[in-house]
């Protein structure tokens, strides 16, 4: 295993700027990953891992993990403390760090399935932790569009390993993947925060269906909600003018699948 | 209003460190706010504001807000922007703080009513998150317990307020409030991400319940299982191994006012 000991040697540094960067993600088709069980989840799930880097003291603490990463084939690194450092997002580094090839982008959706679709969710951990409700309830896929950075360091860690594991469909444009949707009988609803939108308990929720969730601050655009077949809420009986996005996006999956 | 340019006054060495720390807000019986729209929020709901400062330019950029802060009777400071910045979590502050008085702690349960308890939630966002819901779908209140510190300035932010609207029960213990609700005729759920626990759609959910939420890696503790007098789960479908805590949160308040 070939050492690196230098903060400024290159790999080092397109690996930070890997996970700095959304556009540098975006144009080299790679991810980079944190951790002992996040590396590992990407090799269990048959994520592409082109290269990884090691600590001394990870791959003994990490021994099992470790051995699941290295028997992929993947180009392997020890690095010195300083340098893990220098790649970590978080104080006390575990020391085990991938860079993943980013999933085919694929606009396919199984027209009988149901779909939460996110456009321009902003907070990693509400999109992180969006992933984990569309696994764990079973969903067939979450539809990402906008400024959702799935690859974003934060996101991939709020979804422990779930964004890796689910199907997920990124539109160049998300209105017209609803309107094909439509054209092919699915239902699709707009979710807002608008007491004369249908009750979510109300609506038909049989066959292919995809509920939309829109950004933190500003909601779903005009555009999406006009290209849905109806508009959907969550009935307030409190004060709040909103739900946390993940909240919203929980109880909506809930629904779906309820 | 009097005027502070130094950092180092101890005014603002104060609120910075309440601020910082909840061992300091728990000792001082105070917390600290910042932002226009949460200063604003806790003058409206009657939240005791003790003192307030603010920028030259938010005191123009925020008028209605700040007056409705300054006519509460707080006392008041002009800061400087470079203050701000000393105060300020964020990159680009508003510049509108506030020192308020932390609620009295309440033990007592409303016996009839609905309330979702959480012990010893970690992440901010997620504590933030589920007071927005508890408000949002009008929940009689909410249990928190352990080390869940509602008046961590990322918390107040996540809540956006509701934390300051909703009602709050702190109990010493929550073994004992568990215990003290059970004697008194409610319902006590554990929710644990086990399959042989109760399907949260099949158990009774009539007239007062407690459904409690644990910490966001161990889970409730083994006493606090043991107080409830059953443990519930939200079936999973798909290979996630939990939710977060707070799309949990939301999916068993749902359910609770369904």
């Amino acid at each position: 295993m070939e050492k690196i000991t230098a903060r400024t040697n290159d790999k080092i540094k397109y690996a930070v700027r890997l996970g700095e960067s959304a556009s540098f993600r975006k144009q080299n088709g790679e991810f980079f990953l944190e951790g002992a069980r996040l590396c590992f989840d990407a090799a269990k799930t048959g994520v592409e891992i082109k290269q990884a880097f090691f600590t001394a003291s990870a791959l003994e603490k990490y021994s099992a993990y470790a051995e699941s990463i290295i028997a992929t084939g993947c180009i392997c690194f020890e690095i010195s403390g300083d340098v893990a450092k220098k790649l970590s997002d978080t104080e006390n580094p575990q020391g085990i760090f991938c860079i993943c090839k980013s999933k085919e982008k694929t606009e396919k959706l199984n027209y009988s399935g149901k779909y939460l679709a996110l456009e321009n969710l902003q907070d990693p951990s509400n999109l992180g932790a969006v992933c984990r409700t569309v696994e764990a309830l079973g969903l067939d896929g979450l539809i990402v569009s906008g400024g959702c950075d799935i690859n974003n360091p934060k996101a991939l860690r709020a979804a422990m390993g779930s964004s890796m594991r689910i199907s997920l469909v990124e539109p160049q444009n998300l209105v017209s993947l609803l309107e094909d949707a439509a054209a092919n009988g699915m239902q699709t609803y707009a979710s807002v925060p608008r007491s004369d939108a249908s009750d979510i308990r109300k609506v038909s929720l049989e066959g292919g269906v995809i509920i939309c969730v829109g950004n933190e601050g500003s909601g779903l655009s005009q555009s999406a909600i006009e290209a849905c077949k109806d508009a959907v809420t969550i009935p307030m009986g409190g004060r709040a003018e909103s739900f946390n996005a993940s909240a919203a996006a929980a109880i909506l999956a809930w629904e779906l699948m309820r």
